[in-house]
């Protein structure tokens, strides 16, 4: 299975800091992380659980695609991004497959990672990210969660 | 942090054996885990990702939650389910802070999980489930995961 693991599941919000707030007040998350995407028109905040993330997204533009998400569609699920090995990897492959692609080559993600969008009209409806983080290695590590209250 | 792990991404898809053939082809993922969900009128196919799922839902009759949302909007990801230490406290927590639940109860999941579905206008237009998975006691288990190609 070339999907090692749920890196993150993507929202798509109006306030970035309301819905930081909205999680902590109900779960007590925590961000891990928090950064300005300015090519994707993007401020993220990162929430941990388990070995994988929330991660909030509120645009900084109008013409962004998440901006254009949320006029047509309001806040909610937006994508999953699936950790993989080797981001190139599996973009050759899955155009080998006819997959349809939003990037055809790997670029910079959040975090340090390398990233590529698939096109949801190749992936049931499902807008569908490719992570490869190499604090990770290719290699899983143990989510160490937390027992819950 | 009460929301332990991402336990599975749910999708809404019209076929269920056309939607793993296409997770097969491009992942080569592998199906872990079948069953009809008479209650929900879905039948769901989960395939495993590190110490998550894809789970995928396709609906059995006209009037399920399922067949609404991809007559409304066809297919696409549906819900998040994310791993509680016990659902029916996470519930009691969460009705003291006033948020909507679709399910004031916990009630049977699929692999013999509790689960309850929160309403996605108290959850930034997610629909969220809350998944208790007797298999794991509460506390996290590793991911396990495999190196990728």
């Amino acid at each position: 299975m070339l999907l090692q693991r749920i890196d993150h599941v993507g929202y798509a919000v109006g306030d970035l800091e309301e819905a930081v707030r909205h999680h902590q007040r109900l779960y007590g998350a925590e961000v891990a992380h928090r950064e300005h995407l300015a090519r994707d028109g993007v401020d993220e905040a990162l929430l941990a659980v388990g070995g994988s993330f929330i991660q909030l997204l509120a645009p900084t533009r109008d013409d962004s695609p998440v901006a254009r998400f949320l006029a047509r569609n309001g806040p909610g699920l937006h994508h999953v991004g699936y950790g993989v090995a080797n981001v190139q990897a599996t973009l050759s492959r899955l155009q080998e497959l006819d997959v349809r692609l939003v990037d055809e080559h790997p670029r910079p993600g959040s975090r340090g990672c390398t990233v590529a969008f698939l096109h949801p009209s190749s992936s049931m409806g499902v807008l569908v990210e490719l992570v490869e983080d190499p604090a990770r290695g290719g290699i899983e590590r143990s989510t160490g969660g937390v027992p819950g209250f």
